[in-house]
């Protein structure tokens, strides 16, 4: 696998920002891959993602973080991150009674698709702990109840960090994480909610969409934030539906969406694609 | 132009139904061009279009509706209709400051892909006057205020009257009708509200979704009731946006969903294939 | 579970069809959960879909078929099937080298969301022996050869008829069958083709969607005939595309289109919802 | 308005391009409104379009061009533009027998959303001469059989020269252009074909996409070229259909993906978004 950098970088937008990061890549002898930058019109917001192979680059991969820093970032107050690859982010899946998309992220390992290492499942149910040995992860199981929910959350979080996790997935977990949880671990927790939001917020949105009669239904990608399902989208999408899908058609229906919204999600997430800024996302 | 008859009727499922409509039919020898039932599961409902050609009918026109509301309807309680065609519905369009809605309507009019009549196009501005007489239709102006919508109204009415109006499209008509008005209408005035609601209702959706970040936008064609923008929803549709689309360049891709949605909605209406029930639609 | 009785049937439009099969229903006291009809206008052909429960249903379930049959079917020489459930179809599964849509059919079989059951994998490649272990199905290889391709079909049809296999499905199977093995199971193998046909046949589909420079890409589940991807389309999705997507990316999000078009026709088939005529389907 | 440059341009990708735009524009103090770039990862090819305004640019408008073209386009071999806006390009809108294009693309225009000047229509039939008239259109007819065809083509150029013509759009005109006429306006004629190319092309697409039994249907704006239905595409969009849709109802259906269609490529086209290379559209 070819040794390359990934440039997630976003500021106000000023004059030479362009100039001094070309300035920076192309004068360092950087063969970019891909270069994609957006200027938020009505935020005047610069962003920009660079990908370029580390083999000619002038500048040692230990000193490229540094060098950016000073001849770039400081100038513009830039908010970014360089990534090196080849890298295995450490993901931990959580999964509560619905394994569409607990299976589909599996899978999806399993075949290779994506370069991510699942080290533990966690789980309020005992129920996808045979699928778990299947796939030879360990399960954990944390029953949560007003009581326990802090201490089991205690724990949780102490194999989160015992296992250097990068990215937590929500595939489907039906347990609100408390802001303590969630603090640790800033636009690196993604989740996946059952409608196209903000239609339909909470619990029971595919029956509230059969109340409401509307002629699309779809599902939301989202990082998990303090305000719930309220976070920077990531990824949606939807399908049309009539007064022919009852409330369980519209469910299985559901689940197809849910499963490719969130796998898209992830994607972005893991090739780091994903800038976010005042609860929206930049996905490039 | 083949003389025909549509029924729309809708009752509580019960058994036998579709039984005494088939026998209603095919003993009285009607030739069948369409025929569409559904049982919605959830609330136990049967709602039926049936369209079949007048000329070998056993029973004579005039005298349709009541064999069917002796054989059929009132053994079953059911909420029905029988239209007869060919028929020229006559419509009446308002508009304010947006002609996109308002262009494409009397395109498809002048352009013969619709068998309706505009006798009048009401307006709160003068703006649309020369596109009017473009089309030689009626133009009339009745700016709104605080304290002259009720009388504003009250002449409105009087029009609608006058031309023996079937039914009112609100093409991006930036007024709230009274209750009053509304209520001569029911279930015949149909409104394009610019966002896929129940997301984003009231004004400035655009904007509203620029800012919470989604990555689909759409358009809502609805039957006016007196809840804003909450009445039984006729079509919607739906883009793919990103961080790229600006406010404006939103507002642009929306002028295109809305006046198509629009179009379909009404489309649907004028061929009786909406059925409203429980402040939803069924559109067969 | 509830048992139910399904009726497909199809034979050229006339009138007095709905009237009879409605006098069958209705006059046996079906308890009609769902019936769709449709007529083709182009070539007044008549289809007809009629679930209903058969607790309180007047004819006995070993007569129901000699029943219509005699009551209605010869009337109007109709093709027809009448299918009881519940049943559990046996379905044999064939993968090649992309596990995308073999993972996420054993995936819903696994998670309960599909009530068939798999007796046995084939692929003409070792690739995917550990994941079908991991899911305890047999898995059968048969590599081929010009040379050797007739006998190993010859035993693959042995092993499909020692498990009485009612439907094939071929996941990316990377082989052409031969005539003789598509004759076993006349609209009874499904294949998944990974473009919107009748665009880009053949190998290669997505490379030449890319020449091509198209803006939207997809993918077909459909009957296998002796036409190479020319049978029975059952299903079909698209994405847009842009510049942006490069073949890899094309092939990356292929896959998910794939995987969920081809469920989507398993699930259609599997629930007896899908009437073949002349080289289409009637999808209820 | 504001002045604004916009630069077009596409080469084989070398190092060193985005750092010799970037000094040109910001060493010489553009304020840049947009920029994207692309680089065709299996070709190697490099493409951008960049949009400034002109008021503090240190290089005088009128040697924008001349200094661009020695400081950066002459060292990589460029195919390159620069436009200068405001500018109202002036179009030949072609149209023959179905109106619904051409009287969206008339709305467009007199409702302001596009600032285009379109100062003839041109057709083989006189059907929409009343409508050109509502518009204040000179309308030119010329019916064209095998003899005159070339003849009548004569005098369309001759036209279209009069009035300084920078495209033409081919709203369902129902004449195949011959090569010596589009020689004229290589990438400057863009044409509407009903289905989602490469599928269904030639005539009467929708009858064959009824007889395939197709679920999706489309329609395709692409820049004509001497191979029928085969130019460069610059926009698609498709529906769902299922077997409900007979012929007419597709015909009715694709009327509005169609006008939509060909509208987002004229307004990309008109905004100087559109590249071409290799028989394909880069559209930014």
């Amino acid at each position: 696998m070819i040794e390359k950098a990934i440039l997630l970088a976003h500021c106000p937008s000023q004059e030479g920002i362009m100039f001094d990061i070309t300035d920076f890549l192309y004068k360092n002898n950087a063969a970019v891959i891909r270069l994609d930058q957006h200027i938020d019109e009505d935020s005047n917001h610069f962003f920009i993602r660079a990908e370029w192979k580390l083999d000619d680059f002038a500048i040692p991969t230990p000193k490229v973080k540094e060098f950016f820093k000073t001849l770039v970032a400081d100038k513009y107050q830039m908010k970014w991150h360089i990534h090196f690859q080849p890298n295995t982010p450490k993901v931990a899946l959580f999964v509560s009674k619905y394994g569409h998309c607990f299976y589909d992220i599996l899978s999806r390992v399993d075949n290779k698709e994506w370069n991510i290492e699942i080290p533990l499942i966690i789980s309020n149910h005992e129920k996808f702990r045979p699928a778990a040995e299947k796939f030879n992860i360990p399960y954990y199981c944390f029953p949560k109840n007003a009581e326990n929910k802090a201490q089991q959350e205690k724990e949780e979080l102490a194999l989160l960090a015992d296992h250097d996790i990068d990215l937590v997935i929500l595939a489907r977990y039906m347990q609100i994480l408390s802001q303590d949880f969630i603090s640790h671990y800033p636009d690196k927790i993604i989740n996946i909610h059952h409608s196209s939001l903000p239609a339909f917020p909470g619990s029971n949105p595919y029956k509230s969409a059969y109340i409401r009669g509307v002629k699309f239904m779809g599902a939301t990608a989202h990082y998990v934030t303090e305000d719930l399902d309220a976070g920077p989208i990531i990824n949606q999408n939807v399908v049309p539906i009539s007064h022919r899908e009852s409330i369980s058609e519209m469910k299985r229906k559901g689940k197809d969406i849910e499963k490719v919204v969130l796998a898209e999600a992830i994607w972005a997430h893991i090739n780091h694609r994903v800038l976010v800024y005042k609860n929206k996302t930049v996905v490039f």
